[in-house]
């Protein structure tokens, strides 16, 4: 009975729960109207969004967006906790904002994508694990890259993407299960777990621009409205594409609602890693239109390589739909950013800088990663049984229908 | 054939709807924008909210959501009326503004509430009936706590938690259907209709802070803010903890889906009850956590009792999901006022004078719970038979599957 | 394998899509916090609102929601070129800001209304097809009546439901289908499909007032909070109303939820057309209730004539839920401006002012539905076999059940 051990690691977490206590939650009124509308929107891409998305598996309803709700809530305060510990050790409090929780639930975006590498094979406490160990290691390199290579903290944050999605594949490289070659048998869905799923994605499709859009710096008039139509745009190409290839590249012509899902934000992904670059609509709708591309063939292809070749078994292809727009993100950021350098030295001072950016979060990423399955793979937190993963009756009460 | 009365019931209502002729709709634009994002909210957690929470019966999901539409839209409608009575009897008007509406839908939030308790046991006329009776119950113990005890709007109507769940309870108990030890047949849930009540759960989860923050006063700045903070901090407490509590009381340490909806809410209804004294970080996660505690616990072991022993058949376990937690976030005030307050004799008459608020409450909700559910047992009202309980084709038009 | 043709269709308009290359997004911050929330609640209505009522029908699912958003997508990009071309030719820059997003939006919801009418007889092809034209038609007769009528451009977005339902009605005529008397075997909605719907049903009920109000003028104090205050009573009146006369026009007295869906929206159907001459509630009631009336009576007797008549095969009753309601919102807008006017002759050149102006948009609507019905005839674009109608197989990749 794996679950029966997170109650334990609660009993360790209470404590420090209940140490936020933190004062002065000071923000003046008008504030208070302009950003909460922003905050609720991430809420829904952090809770909703994420949550039904994955409950496209035919038995893992429950599972997918009851747990995503659980490690949801758990990372966001995990979060808010490492991120508040400079303050805490200055002035002995931790500031609890609207800001400071929505950094902290993109913190918890980057957890939520690598769990997508996972869905189905692990149980409530590898989840939890996870959280914390890949929050720390994304808090870290956050204040890394702020530290020594004085990266913006919106970039930086950005990142989540990529960190996310290699971290995640460390972790199913390091948890392959043997057998994984041939799909589990209720590693599918059916119609109706393809409309929650749907859902999910709509609504992560319609407030992305909120998510790209929710920490760009306000004192500059049109800089979010910029971001958020940049986005905009980029969805829509994006969608438009993701359909289009998914078409072109099934071998009968046939549509998949899971692989347009997750293609259809690809843009979104992209333009958000590349945001403070790109300042021309045309600019964010190539990028769309790129990214999607990039999305959809490494759905099709590269999935079934990552597993046959590496044994890398990520059921949600959150390489593809996260890591690759990523990198493409990360690409376009640099050449814009070339283009649009007066002087040589410049760009190449650029170019260098945003290399090191690059690896060293991928370096933290699956460091974080490599450490974090070994330890889940230690037989202590009782992982479920080959036969028994991607199934809602190992951990829910479930009627026979 | 019961819903035929409907109509006529209508008929007497329409002249009253229609008599709401209230002009004077003056707003200044920049009010608008402000409250506009949070009415939405307001308007997702009745509609969306409390209507999807309902439809985890597995064959009763139309009557949960459409007949939530129904009420919702029908006790807003009667509050309005209510509400505007004294603006009606001095100026000959009622109006009807952004503000009035969202108070009249907290009223229909505590009908809502009751109804969790007759789920799948009534026709569409008892719910009607339900509905404006409670309204008017609701409506007259604001007055009487404004009036003579001068309590605060914000608190009066922050007790619909507590009103609602003992209105449901009075009903549940004089309309007892024997034979209802035994489960019904029906009433379960199965994975897809789990995960439609999941997602009205989580809309309620995100949207909870608007709901408890939408009538504080936005004039002292920051304290709107702290409203939603403390909200998020208990809810993110309550959902970890009540997911933790639910496993450990659990026979073969599995989680029960409806168990943990209705319970990751606990700390959201006891931070809304005792929202103008709780200042701290800390006191919110603390409220939070014991609201999920005493939420859980009465979930698993309380609901069975008050069906045996007080043959009380409480479909959605409603006196431990709003009512519990609403009277510990009563307490909760209580003691922080006590507290908060330097002399005794302030403390001494602070506690009288709240206790007397909550005998109030709990007389007037039961009373009037208790002469509606006469009315009810009236048999002109054609109830269900007990076998179609929990059945959706007593009203509605259904496809054989 | 009709989908196939598709991606040349996408071939040639990628390239109109990148021609988009528009700068100077600039809107000060202020606008941004006020308006963007309202960009958001189209956003919702259009994607999940449209896209999930789509999905009532057993087996069809995933082509509901997900052409809906495909075409949504298509056509507010289209729409975003045309709106723009005056801009392009004097300026050589088309504009992208979120106002111009919501008009493409606007636009597109008259697209997805027709879509109503076809839902599950057409391919992917038909329907972008369908959308290129009629967004084009829809923004002739917007330039027409603005230019030749001196129409507002508010008054004349409002006409999209009388436009798309006309539009809508004449496909369906032209692309009859013999057999069609008979319901086909697949033309049915089941318990979870309904929930479904009702899922995008309650989206669009919610956010309608801001459907209905996000164009209208901030400057006049209060002009918006009216034009939100009179929706939301008109759609709660028609909710009540709907659910009312359903269950007495139905012969078993039960109701029928995919019948109550659609009905309940009238009301704010109606009172959008009309809203620039409602200014008292009881106005926005009575239109509520009396569209509500009709509509419901459309659906329940109307439909299945026009279908045996006219040979109209209206899968989702648009003329009844978009149609009637419109036609009715547009003769209220008129009996109240002729009550307003305080001179004849002014109320008689208003009178035929507004005549000419629906005769303009119907005849629009109907000539381009007829030319677009016939080139959809063309069998180049290999229609869906009756049989394959309303089925996913034919286009979604779907595992068995």
């Amino acid at each position: 009975m794996a679950p029966q051990y997170a109650p334990s690691l609660r009993s360790r977490l209470a404590p420090l729960l209940l140490f936020l206590q933190t004062g002065n939650v000071k923000v003046d009124g008008e504030t208070f109207s302009n950003f909460y509308a922003e905050f609720q929107d991430v809420n829904v891409i952090v809770i909703l969004g994420f949550g039904f998305l994955c409950t496209f598996l035919v038995r893992y309803g429950f599972s997918g967006s009851g747990f995503n709700l659980l490690v949801a809530v758990m990372a966001t305060q995990w979060a808010i906790i490492l991120n508040g510990i400079e303050s805490w050790y200055y002035r002995g409090k931790i500031r609890v904002n609207l800001r400071s929780l929505v950094v902290a639930e993109m913190c918890t975006a980057s957890v939520l994508i690598s769990m997508g590498t996972m869905l189905g094979k692990t149980n409530p406490v590898h989840l939890i694990i996870i959280a914390l160990l890949e929050v720390s290691g994304f808090i870290v390199n956050e204040w890394v890259l702020q530290t020594l290579l004085k990266v913006r903290p919106l970039n930086s944050i950005m990142l989540l993407h990529i960190f996310g999605a290699f971290f995640g594949l460390m972790l199913t490289w390091i948890l392959y299960r043997k057998g994984s070659e041939q799909r589990f048998e209720k590693e599918k869905f059916d119609s109706k777990t393809g409309l929650f799923s749907m859902l999910g994605s709509v609504f992560l499709w319609m407030f992305w621009p909120t998510f790209n859009s929710v920490l760009v710096d306000d004192r500059t008039p049109g800089r979010k409205l910029g971001a958020v139509c940049s986005t905009y745009l980029a969805l829509a190409v994006s969608a438009v594409t993701a359909a289009a290839i998914s078409l072109l590249s099934h071998p009968k012509g046939k549509l998949n609602l899971i692989h347009m899902q997750s293609c259809i934000l690809a843009g979104g992904v992209a333009v958000g890693v590349s945001m403070s670059a790109v300042h021309q609509p045309w600019e964010a709708m190539t990028i769309g239109f790129s990214a999607a591309i990039i999305s959809t063939i490494g759905f099709q292809y590269l999935k079934i390589h990552m597993l046959l070749a590496f044994q890398c078994h990520d059921t949600c292809a959150t390489l593809s739909t996260h890591g690759l727009p990523g990198l493409l993100g990360w690409l376009s950021h640099l050449l814009l950013q070339i283009r649009d350098s007066d002087d040589h030295t410049m760009a190449i001072r650029f170019a260098v800088f945003h290399i090191c950016t690059l690896l060293i979060t991928i370096t933290i990423s699956l460091s974080t990663g490599f450490v974090t399955g070994l330890l889940l793979k230690w037989n202590f937190w009782r992982p479920p049984q080959s036969k028994k993963c991607f199934d809602d009756q190992a951990f829910w009460e479930v009627c026979n229908q």
